[in-house]
């Protein structure tokens, strides 16, 4: 029988080109993989996992909740420590002011209507807004299966985060890439984009901004919060012809590896956050990767809706893993690692710009990283950086890998996709294999410029 | 601004019944609930657990691998680990015979077609096939997204476990419920079904057969190998009208919690399995729920579409949990914990079905339970059993909560839904419990009956 059983879906979802691109070095040991988006091995908090989980199971009333069922919306004192975190996150951030976020709001509110309410903060920084889920990505892959259907538009950085357009993909959606500058969106392009969609007719089937907000993936860029706050409002304006919520995904997965510079509070902060502001937020890059714990701050009837998906998916995350989350948060280690590894990637990422400087020809262009595991390097235009140009190749021959930008790109009909930058990662190699890498990539570069 | 932004499937995805039913006992203690289908509390492997957590984070080597990212699929261990678990299984259970399972099968297939040939047994039970998810449930629902479209035709056993019903109404797809007898689906039944579905031009919407085969949830009932044989044959017939392959889904969730009787063979060990066989398994219920880890034995493009999709869910599920059951797998401490686990439900089986025949009226009919956690208990077909129905309200006042076994039937247009029976679970009651619930059960049984 040659005829397939499957599903639109099963036919439409697609390898990954990077998932190739990650198997490479397992066969091709002295390959330097600058692609890999792994965080540090060395950094993995082993110890403090392990006396973690010693007091959970240390006592049988603890040790055994964790091995029970939990509920499907996650772990109550996991969301309450969640939400609580992501208050003093956003009222701390951003200025140095020690006034709360409330009296700064209230005070902005006024001034400039770019904030909520007391009694609005206190409803969206609440647990009875929080989910638990296994990783940010899946709270990615449920809201998307809650809010689209094939055909629908999703408005996403112009480069983004590749899963995120495989998922999109999968389920058949469009996408239009919105122009991105140093401090996030051009929201004139952002406008022009919305403009165009609600002329074509399209503007019905525009269902959400996607913005991976810190440090984004891949390019670094981390969004002002004066443009999450713009972003909003112009979304909210263009709702009476869309004919429905338009609602803005923030996806803040590299929030907490940030090491230099403030914090900027997130889109949850801004005026209209409660009923259209969607933050996606990971303990798996701050914490553990092989944790798998993620969280959103979800409106009421997206929460809902979510839950009740999840509970079709695996009616909850591990419990065991929510309580070492929770009891990582509560007591300080959770602080503590964050701390050592925010070191740890700043001492990396100076290593790669200082070893970029040395090799790199001069007409490669970056903004040196503040946050996060990538470096973007913009090559002259005419350069292909391609998994099929002469520079991949060869830098496959010097043994060494990257990311190519197009990968980053979605398939947008408005416009080419370019394909001469490249995302370079510090975040799984060490120093040396850094500096080494760079190293071959820059002889690389060289040969072709 | 009234209108939703939500997708068909946001709208379709309602929260189950059994989710309120799951939050009685939180408002009221005095509640004693026979409906959870959670595990025993008590026999949550908290020692053992810590133990291996200790033993993988005791080395640097294995914490840092625990505490990253895995592959997609699962990390290979325990995916050989599993298949040679199936193999074993297969290969042992049905009869006692000593003889490994190619020479039975070998022979069995020269006299009756009924085995695959020792080179597709060495293919089906082979890491190769295997993916490990979070939970058993996302690998159905993983399947269910790969093979259906909405109005797509699924097989389920009438009844049959209710929360693989919300994954079937959330995709939009269509229900045909099979009759079930004591050892299976109803083959006559099933043929006419797919009789009737190629009359009305349906069969080419069909794309599976599921089938919960061991201590079915929530009958109790175990198909026996030869009904798995006839079905699979079956399907096969009905294919080359269908135009595409037909899926027998096996979900073999309570396998493993059997305390009476032989193991049953599965259906991989049936003719024609590799290509038409997926098999669902999980480590939630025999060591942990609180772990989340389940896996499949697939034939290949569905594995690789599997995993094509799970890259989106997850890119994995968390390594930590995955290298928790690898090692109690390769250790005894995995099959010390089940031999423990299995006496613990044979007595509490024990304790319900006595304390059944001394409180229950002489017309309630049931079948001594022989694994898993649930009994079913068929009342005169004029007692109405539903969520508003007198029996429930009355026994709710006498304080004791049942699942209702409409909530197990389909949505099938061919029939009327059955609302006489109860499922009733001595899964996560404790002994005193089962027998004053039960006492409490029958009073109002007796009142109305």
């Amino acid at each position: 029988m040659k005829a397939s059983a499957f599903s639109k879906m099963g036919r439409r979802t697609q390898a990954p080109p990077i998932s190739w691109l990650m198997k490479l070095p397992l066969d091709h040991p002295s390959l330097i993989s600058l692609a890999a988006g792994f965080t540090d091995n060395k950094s993995l908090p082993v110890a403090e996992a392990r006396a973690l989980l010693n007091e959970i199971l240390g006592s049988r009333k603890t040790g055994r909740m964790a091995l029970q069922y939990g509920t499907t919306v996650g772990d109550a004192q996991l969301r309450r420590l969640t939400a609580d975190r992501l208050w003093q996150l956003d009222s701390s951030g951003g200025t140095r002011s020690t006034a709360s976020l409330i009296d700064r709001r209230r005070a902005s509110t006024v001034r400039a209507g770019v904030g909520p309410s007391p009694r609005e903060l206190k409803e969206i920084y609440s647990l009875e807004r929080a989910v638990i889920t296994s990783g940010s990505q899946q709270l990615l892959y449920m809201l998307t299966e809650c809010l689209c259907d094939p055909g629908d538009v999703v408005l996403v950085e112009d480069p983004t985060y590749f899963v995120y357009l495989s998922i999109v993909q999968s389920h058949g959606l469009q996408c239009r890439g919105v122009r991105l500058a140093g401090d996030g969106i051009d929201l004139a392009h952002l406008e022009q984009t919305l403009k165009a969609l609600q002329r074509s007719g399209e503007l019905q089937r525009v269902k959400m901004l996607y913005l991976v907000s810190y440090y984004q993936n891949p390019t670094g860029v981390t969004t002002s919060f004066v443009k999450k706050v713009e972003a909003l409002k112009m979304l909210k304006q263009f709702e009476r012809a869309a004919g429905h919520p338009i609602y803005l995904l923030e996806d803040a997965a590299y929030r907490e590896l940030r090491f230099a510079g403030d914090d900027v509070p997130s889109a949850l902060a801004a005026n209209g956050a409660g009923e259209r502001v969607i933050y996606a937020g990971t303990y798996s890059k701050p914490f553990a990767t092989g944790a798998r714990v993620g969280f959103g701050i979800l409106p009421e009837p997206l929460l809902d809706a979510v839950v009740r998906v999840k509970a079709n998916h695996d009616f909850g995350t591990s419990n065991l893993l929510q309580q070492v989350l929770s009891r990582a948060l509560a007591s300080c280690r959770y602080e503590k690692h964050l701390s050592a590894l925010r070191h740890r990637y700043a001492r990396k990422a100076v290593a790669m710009v200082k070893a970029m400087r040395e090799h790199f020809p001069a007409d490669v262009r970056w903004e040196e990283p503040r946050g996060g595991l990538y470096v973007w390097a913009r090559l002259p235009r005419s350069v292909k950086s391609g998994l099929k140009s002469k520079l991949f190749q060869s830098a496959l021959k010097h043994g060494v890998l990257y990311v190519p930008g197009e990968l980053c790109y979605a398939d947008d009909p408005t416009r080419r996709k370019p394909n001469h930058e490249m995302r370079i990662s510090f975040g799984s190699a060490t120093e040396a294999d850094i500096r080494a890498g760079i190293a071959r990539l820059g002889a690389t570069l060289s040969e072709l410029l």
